[in-house]
């Protein structure tokens, strides 16, 4: 594996760019990371939850993620999510991941089938990690949208030893005390990114130093100012912050959810990431009016 | 849509053979249809859940579907399974299936981003019914895999609607109940097949007359004697069979469920479907021994 | 153990009697225990799910049976429901169910802290059972109110072997396989008592030949043809019954479920059961003209 | 309501002593609460989830809260639980804290039948709440164990306007953001005492200023540590001392969790509190060999 630096700050789950028919457009992308670019992100994670990678087919998952690295310019690092319940698809990802020279992969369990136990986990993800051998490899962490519940600490243990370019997780669960032990195994051998944005200082608190999220893509100053406070130790102004990603958070949730509502509030910032692909429904014109009035009501926007 | 007569009876939800290594095995299926064809088999349908669908490309998918249309020679029905958490993938499937002839198409609701509501899965499926306006659609409902458990009466009435090629729903599903409704829906305007191969009898008795399943793949005799014996008003012999059923059932469950259990004895019978893609796990060999011997002890393999 | 005759037919769960304030009403009793008489009932049972018992203090729960027992005059059994998470107080229970001479008593599990396996489920029933040695016991299986799911055969055959007056139990579970093998084990050892009344046709098509549930107090007509003709054979006028009883289950549904649905249709049809006990919520004036309207609509209250 | 000051630092949720066959030992309690008082609690939890509620009778629960008023001395505010599956018990309950003068009171949502909105949550707490109306009221929110997950914001803004003696809740609940939003209500109107030990640290980093867990009761000066160094601005203090508090949560787990795990180490540091009543089984000999190992291993018991 090269050398890799660790993330520390922001990393954004970029939406995908669409058009009104739902198809990918990928003219957007070159605004999308000028934005990434100003707004300080250490780096941007391309077709995970947010990028609606399971809504996608394997040729587009890879178109998005060559536009991103061109569109980066290396001014932030990419990383390229490989995740599929089709083990040969996340392979056939993961070493294009690898040809296009992101800067990282990541991948989530498959959710269909389940694997049951870690060993299961690591044998599923092995593969995947040693098609991009020279890049680091993120075990992508999210029990409420896959079902694997599975001990992430006795991953990275286990898993260490057959993907030695496994770094770290994103972890996007409420079991803080896990995420408390992932920080702490080996003192502090592996990255941890904390994954739930309305509580990230939180995550802080524990001894997380970076996040994947996509708030960060519309919040970047809130967020930029909650890792400074938390590490000048001025809880209080980091606790401010988060209150303010919180109110956002509530109402994107009122929107259908991080995916739905962000986009949403992308399109309504000058970002046209268009509308998401069914399942998710298409956002209506009313509630785009509605939105903005919320937005308004809490100070965003202004 | 062309003429199309219900199904009756026994349907196999086919494995999809695969050799040592977990790649696909299209030379396997003449033989497998064959045996199709001798056990009595209403129709086969492909790249189901048990065919593993999830873990497969698209262009596996279509390789597998259009060797069973080859190797079936009309003996039997053959029903693409074309679902997938990729609307555009599963569109790609059902003009696919269109092409190559299948005689009727299915599809399982997406379960990473789940449809809310009945109309948003009727929005979901509309275009994919639409992509093979020839052949017969059928809404695979099953809950437990998907994580979607919507209404099926109200998709049925509602879906109707927009895909007038949508003739009824594979009820994988243990809600009896709704079972029962679907099939009263307009006084039997649809199909339901009955997907719990265990407690078949208790789908006869609410009036479905056909299933789909894994199992009716190795025990034909014994479904197609249930079968016989309920139409004939004995319920005893219809129950003894589905004992019968049951304790192979039991058997499976014990291997780890339905597609790697029911693999294994595929293999044990003499037709080599090869081992399972992760992360279904590959079965061992002290496991084909003890499976050998727990099917021995109930009299099946003699 | 005494001598104890196996059920057969219909068991109505009783309501609780209730006044405008919520208190028990026993004075009720003696007239709904005559409309029992007089519909064919092989038994009742008391304070169970719809009789509130966890709602019940353990005074309110004996003055119920009491009453139920004596109003009864032997017309038809009287089965005390024992079960709480408190083991002291269904330990105190059985003895008293034993001392007012009911005919058997049952026991749900506990809820709040879950027995984890089918011995300590064992562990936890002992003593309750031997509490009223002489009386039978049935252990109540209920997974989707108590959480507890554990094998039931297991239970069965364990159990039996520190609880001589295990009988049986009353399966409310959708998982009618796990049924059969209740229903098959020492060639029909135990009784398995059905107990969802929207599919009594798959529980009888498995081999029931009793069942356990709310809506026998007001459907018995239906369900007794229901009976009578799945045991002659005519499974068609059996699903029309079935029919007939999931058109009111639907209705029940609809207005929060059987135990709220059911208690204000016994009000509609003439037994004063009063109001349920928070936090089953009570029935307004608009929802009982709107039950009204709905029962008319399908010619139930004619 | 009478003037009552806030909880601030430590609230031991206290086990239940018991002797060899499950009977309440109350005779324990006096050395007990001088442990407690040396400790440095703020107060105790009485006959909570770890007092083992579910499974006591009321009488005991009056016997047991009314011994801890007795042995604390006002040395530590004593707090009653109240909750119950049965309205008329928990009213009974809070009637005879206020009678004892608990310091304050507190009560989980039903888990048999379940309030499904806020308004029904508020409905069903109201008369409890009254019952007792000189004393601060707490609602316990604690979805895993009860099943019942509404917003507690809503319910502390509804409720407020039909019990003026509710000041807060216990929050028993990862979903760290709503604990946020709860904090904040009316510029921190209500009182949020955090429930999970192994992240303390994650409460006081969103504003939490109290904490009552079972913990508490055997690592006091650990956590006294911790909520002192997080006030002081010493994260990593803080930090370090929850990695202590994880260490030895990693281990109760492991024996059957906080309440079984809990009681065998009150055992082995000398408060002799027996052991749990069934379905929670007992410990065995063997356990508190290996416990004592493993609490060893980390230092604990030196």
């Amino acid at each position: 594996m090269k050398h890799y630096q660790r993330l520390e700050g922001m990393v954004a789950a970029t939406f995908t760019p669409m058009d009104a028919r739902g198809d990918i457009n990928l003219s957007v992308i070159d605004k999308y990371a000028d934005l990434m670019a100003e707004s300080g992100m250490a780096g941007v994670f391309v077709c995970g939850t947010t990028g609606e990678s399971h809504s996608l087919t394997t040729g587009e998952r890879k178109a998005i993620l060559a536009q991103w690295i061109k569109s980066a310019r290396k001014r932030f690092k990419v990383i390229a999510h490989v995740g599929s319940n089709c083990q040969l698809e996340a392979m056939e990802l993961a070493r294009h991941a690898q040809e296009v020279e992101a800067d990282a992969f990541a991948a989530m369990a498959p959710c269909f089938f389940k694997p049951s136990s870690v060993k299961d986990l690591v044998d599923f993800f092995t593969p995947i990690a040693q098609s991009a051998p020279d890049l680091p490899f993120y075990y992508y962490n999210m029990p409420s949208m896959t079902g694997v519940s599975l001990s992430v600490p006795s991953f990275l243990i286990e898993g260490k030893k057959t993907m030695p370019n496994l770094v770290g997780t994103k972890f996007t669960h409420n079991n803080l005390m896990e995420m408390g032990e992932c920080l702490e195994l080996n003192n502090g051998e592996f990255e941890v990114l904390h994954g739930y944005d309305e509580i990230l200082i939180a995550g802080l608190a524990l001894g997380a130093v970076a996040g994947v999220g996509s708030t960060y893509n519309y919040l970047p100053a809130v967020y930029q100012n909650l890792f400074d406070a938390f590490k000048e130790g001025d809880i209080c102004t980091a606790r401010r912050m988060q209150q303010k990603s919180i109110e956002i958070v509530k109402i994107i949730i009122k929107y259908g959810g991080g995916v739905r509502g962000g986009k949403a509030i992308m399109n309504l910032i000058g970002v046209d990431c268009g509308r998401c692909r069914l399942p998710v429904t298409p956002f209506g014109d009313d509630e785009y009016s509605s939105l903005k009035r919320d937005l308004e009501k809490i100070g965003f926007l202004n």
